[in-house]
Protein backbone atom coordinates (compact mmCIF):
# COMPACT_ATOMS: atom_id res chain seq x y z
CA UNK A 1 0.00 0.00 0.00
CA UNK A 2 3.14 1.97 0.69
CA UNK A 3 6.86 3.00 -0.01
CA UNK A 4 9.63 4.95 0.17
CA UNK A 5 12.82 6.02 -1.69
CA UNK A 6 15.48 7.74 -1.60
CA UNK A 7 14.46 9.79 1.38
CA UNK A 8 13.08 6.58 3.14
CA UNK A 9 11.00 8.43 5.17
CA UNK A 10 8.68 5.72 6.38
CA UNK A 11 11.71 4.41 8.47
CA UNK A 12 11.66 7.61 10.31
CA UNK A 13 10.34 6.55 13.97
CA UNK A 14 7.55 9.27 14.02
CA UNK A 15 6.51 8.79 10.27
CA UNK A 16 6.11 5.09 10.92
CA UNK A 17 4.04 5.31 13.99
CA UNK A 18 1.82 7.79 12.64
CA UNK A 19 2.12 5.72 9.74
CA UNK A 20 0.74 2.71 11.59
CA UNK A 21 -2.32 4.29 12.64
CA UNK A 22 -4.10 6.01 9.71
CA UNK A 23 -7.36 3.76 8.86
CA UNK A 24 -5.36 2.06 5.52
CA UNK A 25 -2.74 0.59 8.46
CA UNK A 26 -4.90 -0.61 10.61
CA UNK A 27 -7.93 -1.68 8.25
CA UNK A 28 -5.63 -2.47 5.16
CA UNK A 29 -7.40 -2.32 1.86
CA UNK A 30 -10.43 -1.91 3.55
CA UNK A 31 -9.28 1.39 4.91
CA UNK A 32 -8.58 2.97 2.28
CA UNK A 33 -11.42 4.81 0.08
CA UNK A 34 -9.87 4.56 -2.98
CA UNK A 35 -9.47 0.46 -3.18
CA UNK A 36 -12.86 -0.22 -4.62
CA UNK A 37 -11.84 2.31 -7.38
CA UNK A 38 -8.22 0.92 -7.79
CA UNK A 39 -9.66 -2.68 -7.87
CA UNK A 40 -11.81 -2.13 -10.40
CA UNK A 41 -9.05 -1.53 -12.77
CA UNK A 42 -7.13 -4.62 -11.79
CA UNK A 43 -7.34 -7.85 -14.28
CA UNK A 44 -8.16 -11.14 -13.08
CA UNK A 45 -5.44 -12.06 -10.84
CA UNK A 46 -5.64 -15.77 -11.00
CA UNK A 47 -2.30 -17.54 -11.98
CA UNK A 48 -0.36 -14.13 -12.16
CA UNK A 49 3.12 -12.88 -11.26
CA UNK A 50 2.58 -9.89 -9.65
CA UNK A 51 5.16 -7.21 -8.57
CA UNK A 52 4.19 -4.21 -6.03
CA UNK A 53 6.29 -1.11 -6.09
CA UNK A 54 5.82 0.24 -2.61
CA UNK A 55 4.41 -2.95 -0.86
CA UNK A 56 4.04 -1.31 2.46
CA UNK A 57 3.24 -3.86 5.17
CA UNK A 58 2.05 -6.27 2.71
CA UNK A 59 -2.20 -5.62 2.45
CA UNK A 60 -1.76 -5.69 -1.24
CA UNK A 61 0.23 -8.49 -1.78
CA UNK A 62 -1.36 -10.65 0.91
CA UNK A 63 -4.91 -9.82 -0.76
CA UNK A 64 -3.28 -10.74 -4.55
CA UNK A 65 -2.44 -14.40 -3.10
CA UNK A 66 -6.19 -14.70 -1.66
CA UNK A 67 -7.04 -14.01 -5.83
CA UNK A 68 -5.36 -16.57 -6.92
CA UNK A 69 -2.09 -15.02 -7.96
CA UNK A 70 0.63 -17.41 -8.39
CA UNK A 71 3.42 -15.07 -6.87
CA UNK A 72 4.05 -11.63 -5.83
CA UNK A 73 7.13 -9.63 -5.34
CA UNK A 74 6.57 -7.17 -2.64
CA UNK A 75 9.43 -4.12 -2.72
CA UNK A 76 9.41 -1.56 -0.22
CA UNK A 77 12.82 0.01 1.03
CA UNK A 78 11.54 0.62 4.32
CA UNK A 79 13.04 -2.47 6.69
CA UNK A 80 10.42 -1.91 9.28
CA UNK A 81 7.15 -2.05 6.76
CA UNK A 82 8.87 -5.29 5.76
CA UNK A 83 9.83 -7.10 8.73
CA UNK A 84 5.50 -6.30 9.71
CA UNK A 85 4.95 -7.57 6.54
CA UNK A 86 6.83 -10.45 7.00
CA UNK A 87 5.73 -11.38 10.25
CA UNK A 88 2.36 -11.20 8.80
CA UNK A 89 1.98 -14.30 6.85
CA UNK A 90 4.18 -17.33 6.17
CA UNK A 91 2.95 -17.77 2.67
CA UNK A 92 6.01 -19.32 0.56
CA UNK A 93 4.79 -17.47 -2.76
CA UNK A 94 5.45 -13.60 -1.64
CA UNK A 95 8.57 -12.67 -1.42
CA UNK A 96 9.38 -9.51 -0.05
CA UNK A 97 12.59 -8.20 -0.70
CA UNK A 98 14.22 -4.57 0.12
CA UNK A 99 14.84 -2.19 -2.73
CA UNK A 100 14.38 1.48 -3.97
CA UNK A 101 12.38 2.58 -6.59
CA UNK A 102 15.13 4.79 -7.93
CA UNK A 103 17.46 2.12 -8.64
CA UNK A 104 15.51 -1.10 -9.44
CA UNK A 105 16.76 -3.78 -10.94
CA UNK A 106 13.88 -6.72 -12.27
CA UNK A 107 13.79 -9.62 -14.31
CA UNK A 108 12.79 -9.37 -17.85
CA UNK A 109 9.26 -10.22 -18.91
CA UNK A 110 8.87 -12.05 -14.97
CA UNK A 111 5.20 -9.62 -14.32
CA UNK A 112 2.19 -9.95 -15.76
CA UNK A 113 0.82 -7.27 -13.24
CA UNK A 114 2.78 -4.24 -11.71
CA UNK A 115 0.78 -2.37 -9.27
CA UNK A 116 1.73 0.25 -6.90
CA UNK A 117 0.04 2.06 -4.58
CA UNK A 118 0.72 5.52 -3.46
CA UNK A 119 4.42 5.47 -3.82
CA UNK A 120 5.50 6.61 -7.12
CA UNK A 121 4.82 10.84 -5.95
CA UNK A 122 8.02 10.19 -3.88
CA UNK A 123 10.14 8.89 -6.62
CA UNK A 124 12.80 11.84 -8.18
CA UNK A 125 12.80 10.74 -11.57
CA UNK A 126 10.09 8.10 -12.95
CA UNK A 127 11.63 7.26 -16.47
CA UNK A 128 14.29 4.72 -15.41
CA UNK A 129 11.85 3.24 -13.17
CA UNK A 130 8.90 3.02 -15.70
CA UNK A 131 11.58 1.79 -18.29
CA UNK A 132 12.05 -1.20 -16.04
CA UNK A 133 8.64 -2.26 -15.26
CA UNK A 134 7.94 -2.00 -19.21
CA UNK A 135 10.63 -4.61 -19.45
CA UNK A 136 9.74 -6.37 -16.65
CA UNK A 137 6.04 -7.16 -17.92
CA UNK A 138 5.29 -9.46 -20.16
CA UNK A 139 3.38 -8.28 -23.66
CA UNK A 140 0.35 -7.38 -22.48
CA UNK A 141 1.03 -7.03 -19.29
CA UNK A 142 -0.61 -4.88 -16.97
CA UNK A 143 0.51 -1.89 -14.79
CA UNK A 144 -2.05 0.04 -12.17
CA UNK A 145 -0.78 2.98 -10.14
CA UNK A 146 -2.28 5.32 -7.93
CA UNK A 147 -0.43 9.01 -6.60
CA UNK A 148 -1.35 11.74 -4.85
CA UNK A 149 -2.71 13.92 -7.32
CA UNK A 150 -0.56 16.61 -8.98
CA UNK A 151 -3.86 19.23 -7.35
CA UNK A 152 -3.33 17.77 -4.22
CA UNK A 153 0.59 18.30 -4.24
CA UNK A 154 1.26 21.39 -5.94
CA UNK A 155 0.36 24.35 -4.10
CA UNK A 156 2.66 26.13 -1.72
CA UNK A 157 0.18 26.05 0.68
CA UNK A 158 -1.59 22.53 0.41
CA UNK A 159 -4.35 23.17 2.74
CA UNK A 160 -7.93 24.06 2.76
CA UNK A 161 -9.28 27.96 2.53
CA UNK A 162 -12.63 29.18 1.79
CA UNK A 163 -13.92 31.42 -0.82
CA UNK A 164 -16.65 34.34 -0.61
CA UNK A 165 -19.23 31.83 0.75
CA UNK A 166 -17.52 29.92 2.72
CA UNK A 167 -17.45 26.92 0.25
CA UNK A 168 -14.13 25.01 0.64
CA UNK A 169 -11.49 25.90 -1.74
CA UNK A 170 -7.99 24.44 -3.18
CA UNK A 171 -5.15 27.47 -3.20
CA UNK A 172 -3.90 26.01 -6.30
CA UNK A 173 -0.92 27.54 -7.73
CA UNK A 174 2.70 26.03 -9.16
CA UNK A 175 0.91 23.67 -11.02
CA UNK A 176 2.94 23.90 -13.94
CA UNK A 177 6.28 23.98 -12.16
CA UNK A 178 7.34 20.20 -11.74
CA UNK A 179 9.57 19.14 -9.37
CA UNK A 180 9.85 19.02 -5.09
CA UNK A 181 7.33 19.66 -3.14
CA UNK A 182 8.25 18.95 0.77
CA UNK A 183 5.57 19.18 3.10
CA UNK A 184 5.34 17.83 7.18
CA UNK A 185 2.46 15.03 6.98
CA UNK A 186 3.29 12.45 9.79
CA UNK A 187 6.81 13.98 10.11
CA UNK A 188 8.45 17.39 9.21
CA UNK A 189 10.17 17.46 5.48
CA UNK A 190 8.59 14.91 3.51
CA UNK A 191 9.93 14.97 -0.06
CA UNK A 192 7.43 14.57 -2.75
CA UNK A 193 7.79 15.09 -6.62
CA UNK A 194 5.08 16.75 -8.72
CA UNK A 195 4.82 16.10 -12.35
CA UNK A 196 1.59 17.01 -14.21
CA UNK A 197 -1.13 14.13 -15.57
CA UNK A 198 0.12 14.95 -18.68
CA UNK A 199 3.61 14.67 -17.85
CA UNK A 200 2.89 11.32 -16.35
CA UNK A 201 1.00 10.03 -19.05
CA UNK A 202 3.47 10.77 -21.92
CA UNK A 203 6.07 9.18 -20.17
CA UNK A 204 4.15 5.92 -20.52
CA UNK A 205 3.58 6.49 -23.75
CA UNK A 206 6.66 7.29 -25.08
CA UNK A 207 7.95 3.97 -23.12
CA UNK A 208 5.45 1.72 -25.16
CA UNK A 209 2.21 1.36 -22.94
CA UNK A 210 -0.84 1.80 -23.71
CA UNK A 211 -3.21 3.96 -21.43
CA UNK A 212 -6.13 2.27 -20.65
CA UNK A 213 -8.09 4.43 -17.75
CA UNK A 214 -7.53 7.65 -16.10
CA UNK A 215 -8.83 8.40 -12.78
CA UNK A 216 -9.46 11.63 -10.70
CA UNK A 217 -10.57 9.69 -7.69
CA UNK A 218 -14.03 11.07 -6.10
CA UNK A 219 -16.21 9.21 -2.97
CA UNK A 220 -18.79 7.55 -4.33
CA UNK A 221 -22.55 9.08 -2.84
CA UNK A 222 -22.57 5.85 -0.86
CA UNK A 223 -18.98 6.68 0.66
CA UNK A 224 -20.03 10.07 1.23
CA UNK A 225 -23.47 9.23 3.02
CA UNK A 226 -20.90 6.48 5.39
CA UNK A 227 -18.62 9.38 6.28
CA UNK A 228 -19.69 12.89 5.48
CA UNK A 229 -16.51 14.00 6.05
CA UNK A 230 -15.36 12.56 2.86
CA UNK A 231 -17.52 15.15 0.96
CA UNK A 232 -14.97 17.62 0.72
CA UNK A 233 -13.09 15.40 -1.61
CA UNK A 234 -15.43 16.44 -4.44
CA UNK A 235 -13.94 20.09 -4.62
CA UNK A 236 -10.22 18.69 -5.51
CA UNK A 237 -8.91 15.47 -6.58
CA UNK A 238 -6.32 13.78 -3.91
CA UNK A 239 -5.72 10.89 -6.29
CA UNK A 240 -5.07 9.98 -9.41
CA UNK A 241 -5.20 6.45 -10.85
CA UNK A 242 -3.66 4.98 -13.88
CA UNK A 243 -4.13 1.97 -15.76
CA UNK A 244 -1.95 1.13 -18.63
CA UNK A 245 -0.54 -1.58 -20.62
CA UNK A 246 2.53 -3.04 -21.98
CA UNK B 1 -9.82 28.49 -34.02
CA UNK B 2 -13.02 28.94 -32.15
CA UNK B 3 -16.83 27.60 -32.07
CA UNK B 4 -20.20 27.75 -31.07
CA UNK B 5 -22.52 24.77 -30.22
CA UNK B 6 -26.42 24.51 -28.76
CA UNK B 7 -25.94 27.83 -27.09
CA UNK B 8 -23.76 29.59 -30.43
CA UNK B 9 -23.01 32.46 -28.35
CA UNK B 10 -20.84 33.10 -31.02
CA UNK B 11 -23.15 34.73 -32.62
CA UNK B 12 -24.25 37.20 -29.77
CA UNK B 13 -23.47 40.69 -30.88
CA UNK B 14 -21.79 42.17 -27.78
CA UNK B 15 -19.87 38.35 -27.32
CA UNK B 16 -18.70 38.12 -31.34
CA UNK B 17 -17.87 41.98 -31.15
CA UNK B 18 -15.26 41.15 -28.10
CA UNK B 19 -13.97 38.11 -29.70
CA UNK B 20 -13.36 39.74 -33.07
CA UNK B 21 -10.82 42.17 -30.99
CA UNK B 22 -9.10 39.11 -29.42
CA UNK B 23 -5.47 38.45 -30.51
CA UNK B 24 -6.53 35.47 -31.36
CA UNK B 25 -8.72 36.63 -33.83
CA UNK B 26 -7.20 39.67 -35.02
CA UNK B 27 -3.88 37.99 -36.26
CA UNK B 28 -5.05 34.30 -36.35
CA UNK B 29 -2.93 31.24 -35.17
CA UNK B 30 0.24 33.50 -34.06
CA UNK B 31 -1.64 35.28 -31.96
CA UNK B 32 -3.01 32.51 -29.39
CA UNK B 33 0.03 31.29 -27.30
CA UNK B 34 -1.03 27.83 -27.58
CA UNK B 35 -0.75 27.73 -30.95
CA UNK B 36 2.90 26.36 -31.09
CA UNK B 37 2.40 23.62 -28.86
CA UNK B 38 -0.90 22.31 -30.61
CA UNK B 39 1.12 22.46 -34.34
CA UNK B 40 3.66 19.86 -32.50
CA UNK B 41 0.93 18.14 -32.21
CA UNK B 42 -0.04 17.70 -36.07
CA UNK B 43 1.03 14.70 -38.39
CA UNK B 44 2.47 16.24 -41.97
CA UNK B 45 -0.45 17.74 -43.88
CA UNK B 46 0.22 16.93 -47.33
CA UNK B 47 -2.53 15.67 -49.47
CA UNK B 48 -4.17 14.97 -45.81
CA UNK B 49 -8.58 15.30 -45.89
CA UNK B 50 -9.64 17.41 -42.59
CA UNK B 51 -12.27 18.52 -40.45
CA UNK B 52 -12.01 21.27 -38.16
CA UNK B 53 -14.74 21.08 -35.16
CA UNK B 54 -15.48 24.72 -34.82
CA UNK B 55 -13.69 26.61 -37.23
CA UNK B 56 -14.23 30.11 -35.90
CA UNK B 57 -13.13 32.63 -38.61
CA UNK B 58 -11.12 29.98 -40.84
CA UNK B 59 -7.81 30.35 -40.04
CA UNK B 60 -6.73 27.41 -38.73
CA UNK B 61 -8.58 26.03 -42.51
CA UNK B 62 -6.62 28.61 -44.22
CA UNK B 63 -3.26 27.31 -42.93
CA UNK B 64 -3.72 23.54 -43.18
CA UNK B 65 -4.59 24.31 -47.05
CA UNK B 66 -1.08 26.21 -46.99
CA UNK B 67 0.19 23.04 -45.54
CA UNK B 68 -0.85 21.28 -48.65
CA UNK B 69 -4.06 19.54 -47.17
CA UNK B 70 -5.96 17.79 -50.35
CA UNK B 71 -9.24 19.34 -48.25
CA UNK B 72 -10.34 21.16 -45.47
CA UNK B 73 -14.32 20.69 -43.78
CA UNK B 74 -14.66 23.91 -41.48
CA UNK B 75 -17.58 23.40 -39.73
CA UNK B 76 -19.08 25.84 -37.41
CA UNK B 77 -22.66 27.03 -35.85
CA UNK B 78 -21.97 30.66 -36.07
CA UNK B 79 -23.32 32.15 -38.87
CA UNK B 80 -21.42 35.04 -38.68
CA UNK B 81 -18.11 33.32 -38.21
CA UNK B 82 -19.10 31.32 -41.31
CA UNK B 83 -19.71 34.75 -43.38
CA UNK B 84 -16.36 35.84 -42.05
CA UNK B 85 -14.23 32.67 -42.99
CA UNK B 86 -15.88 32.36 -46.55
CA UNK B 87 -14.85 35.97 -47.24
CA UNK B 88 -11.35 35.21 -46.26
CA UNK B 89 -10.59 32.77 -48.69
CA UNK B 90 -11.86 31.94 -52.43
CA UNK B 91 -10.05 28.41 -51.98
CA UNK B 92 -11.71 25.65 -53.50
CA UNK B 93 -10.19 22.83 -51.48
CA UNK B 94 -11.85 24.70 -48.37
CA UNK B 95 -15.55 23.91 -47.78
CA UNK B 96 -17.40 26.10 -44.89
CA UNK B 97 -20.71 24.13 -43.37
CA UNK B 98 -22.77 25.26 -40.68
CA UNK B 99 -23.27 22.40 -38.29
CA UNK B 100 -23.55 22.01 -34.35
CA UNK B 101 -21.54 19.85 -33.06
CA UNK B 102 -24.16 18.20 -30.36
CA UNK B 103 -25.99 16.85 -33.49
CA UNK B 104 -23.13 16.63 -36.00
CA UNK B 105 -23.05 13.67 -39.13
CA UNK B 106 -20.06 13.52 -41.12
CA UNK B 107 -19.44 10.95 -43.69
CA UNK B 108 -17.52 7.79 -43.04
CA UNK B 109 -13.64 7.30 -42.95
CA UNK B 110 -13.16 10.78 -44.84
CA UNK B 111 -11.03 12.09 -42.68
CA UNK B 112 -7.25 12.22 -41.84
CA UNK B 113 -7.23 14.70 -39.10
CA UNK B 114 -10.43 16.12 -36.86
CA UNK B 115 -8.89 19.44 -35.52
CA UNK B 116 -10.92 21.44 -32.96
CA UNK B 117 -9.39 24.65 -31.00
CA UNK B 118 -11.05 25.44 -27.66
CA UNK B 119 -14.74 24.24 -28.88
CA UNK B 120 -15.49 20.84 -27.00
CA UNK B 121 -16.02 22.59 -24.11
CA UNK B 122 -19.24 24.08 -24.99
CA UNK B 123 -20.44 20.60 -25.98
CA UNK B 124 -22.74 18.98 -23.47
CA UNK B 125 -22.53 15.40 -24.24
CA UNK B 126 -19.12 14.70 -25.92
CA UNK B 127 -19.91 10.90 -26.45
CA UNK B 128 -22.17 11.41 -29.73
CA UNK B 129 -19.65 13.95 -31.15
CA UNK B 130 -16.53 11.55 -30.72
CA UNK B 131 -18.20 8.47 -32.04
CA UNK B 132 -19.29 10.29 -34.75
CA UNK B 133 -15.28 11.66 -35.35
CA UNK B 134 -14.42 8.10 -34.44
CA UNK B 135 -16.18 6.85 -37.42
CA UNK B 136 -15.38 9.72 -39.76
CA UNK B 137 -11.43 9.36 -39.52
CA UNK B 138 -9.96 6.63 -41.50
CA UNK B 139 -8.15 3.72 -39.46
CA UNK B 140 -4.93 5.33 -37.85
CA UNK B 141 -6.59 8.92 -38.48
CA UNK B 142 -5.92 11.54 -35.90
CA UNK B 143 -7.72 13.60 -33.71
CA UNK B 144 -6.28 16.87 -32.16
CA UNK B 145 -7.73 19.17 -29.76
CA UNK B 146 -7.30 21.46 -27.51
CA UNK B 147 -10.05 22.56 -24.32
CA UNK B 148 -10.23 24.84 -21.93
CA UNK B 149 -8.58 22.79 -18.68
CA UNK B 150 -10.98 21.79 -16.37
CA UNK B 151 -8.60 23.10 -13.67
CA UNK B 152 -9.42 26.63 -15.35
CA UNK B 153 -13.52 25.96 -15.84
CA UNK B 154 -14.19 23.80 -12.60
CA UNK B 155 -14.29 26.77 -9.84
CA UNK B 156 -17.19 28.48 -8.49
CA UNK B 157 -15.02 31.31 -8.77
CA UNK B 158 -12.62 31.18 -11.69
CA UNK B 159 -10.46 34.04 -11.16
CA UNK B 160 -7.03 34.91 -9.33
CA UNK B 161 -6.88 35.70 -5.78
CA UNK B 162 -3.90 35.50 -3.91
CA UNK B 163 -2.02 33.11 -0.78
CA UNK B 164 -0.37 34.74 2.41
CA UNK B 165 2.80 35.43 0.75
CA UNK B 166 0.66 37.35 -2.20
CA UNK B 167 1.41 34.69 -4.81
CA UNK B 168 -1.77 34.27 -7.33
CA UNK B 169 -3.58 31.60 -6.42
CA UNK B 170 -6.69 29.53 -8.34
CA UNK B 171 -9.49 29.08 -6.21
CA UNK B 172 -9.96 25.54 -6.53
CA UNK B 173 -13.28 23.83 -5.70
CA UNK B 174 -16.29 21.68 -7.54
CA UNK B 175 -13.10 19.85 -9.58
CA UNK B 176 -15.19 16.24 -8.96
CA UNK B 177 -18.55 17.56 -9.63
CA UNK B 178 -19.08 17.20 -13.37
CA UNK B 179 -21.83 19.57 -15.91
CA UNK B 180 -22.64 23.02 -16.47
CA UNK B 181 -20.82 26.24 -15.95
CA UNK B 182 -22.05 29.73 -16.41
CA UNK B 183 -19.66 32.48 -16.79
CA UNK B 184 -19.54 35.92 -17.86
CA UNK B 185 -16.92 36.51 -20.79
CA UNK B 186 -17.24 38.45 -22.97
CA UNK B 187 -21.03 38.09 -22.84
CA UNK B 188 -23.60 37.58 -19.68
CA UNK B 189 -24.27 33.53 -19.14
CA UNK B 190 -21.65 31.91 -21.78
CA UNK B 191 -22.40 28.38 -21.09
CA UNK B 192 -19.48 25.46 -21.05
CA UNK B 193 -19.50 22.08 -19.59
CA UNK B 194 -16.86 20.79 -17.20
CA UNK B 195 -15.51 17.37 -16.99
CA UNK B 196 -12.25 15.88 -15.53
CA UNK B 197 -9.51 14.89 -17.60
CA UNK B 198 -9.98 11.33 -16.49
CA UNK B 199 -14.06 11.69 -18.73
CA UNK B 200 -12.58 12.59 -20.91
CA UNK B 201 -9.40 10.37 -21.76
CA UNK B 202 -11.73 7.29 -20.78
CA UNK B 203 -14.23 8.25 -23.10
CA UNK B 204 -11.71 8.26 -25.97
CA UNK B 205 -10.58 5.32 -24.90
CA UNK B 206 -13.77 3.57 -24.61
CA UNK B 207 -14.40 4.92 -28.54
CA UNK B 208 -11.31 3.04 -29.61
CA UNK B 209 -8.66 5.91 -29.64
CA UNK B 210 -5.25 5.67 -28.70
CA UNK B 211 -3.97 8.07 -26.36
CA UNK B 212 -1.27 9.82 -27.99
CA UNK B 213 0.11 12.90 -26.04
CA UNK B 214 -1.81 14.86 -23.30
CA UNK B 215 -0.61 18.56 -22.38
CA UNK B 216 -1.66 20.73 -19.79
CA UNK B 217 -0.15 23.94 -21.57
CA UNK B 218 2.26 26.00 -19.92
CA UNK B 219 4.02 29.17 -21.69
CA UNK B 220 7.85 28.63 -22.61
CA UNK B 221 10.78 30.60 -20.93
CA UNK B 222 10.83 32.61 -24.63
CA UNK B 223 7.20 33.58 -24.31
CA UNK B 224 7.35 34.62 -21.02
CA UNK B 225 10.55 36.94 -21.84
CA UNK B 226 8.25 37.96 -24.44
CA UNK B 227 4.79 38.69 -22.41
CA UNK B 228 5.49 38.40 -19.20
CA UNK B 229 1.91 38.76 -18.52
CA UNK B 230 1.41 35.12 -19.57
CA UNK B 231 4.27 34.32 -16.44
CA UNK B 232 0.61 33.01 -14.32
CA UNK B 233 -0.09 30.27 -16.51
CA UNK B 234 2.30 28.62 -14.42
CA UNK B 235 0.43 28.93 -11.26
CA UNK B 236 -2.55 26.81 -12.85
CA UNK B 237 -3.32 25.33 -16.93
CA UNK B 238 -5.48 27.60 -19.27
CA UNK B 239 -5.35 24.73 -21.49
CA UNK B 240 -5.68 20.54 -21.85
CA UNK B 241 -4.16 19.62 -25.43
CA UNK B 242 -5.28 15.86 -26.56
CA UNK B 243 -3.63 13.86 -29.53
CA UNK B 244 -5.31 10.78 -30.03
CA UNK B 245 -5.38 8.21 -32.80
CA UNK B 246 -8.12 5.95 -34.36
Amino acid sequence: MVSAMAQNIYDDPGFLSGYSRLDRSVHGLAGAAEWPAIRALLPDLRNRRIVDLGCGFGWFCRWAREQGAAHVLGLDVSEQMLRRARAESTDGAITYIKADLESLDLPQAAFDLAYSSLALHYVRDLAPLLTEVHRALVPGGRLVFSIEHPIYMAPTHPAWTQDAEGRKTWPLNQYLVEGERVTDWLAKGVVKFHRTIGTTLNLLIRLGFAIRHVEEWVPTDAQIQARPELAEERERPMFLLVAAQR
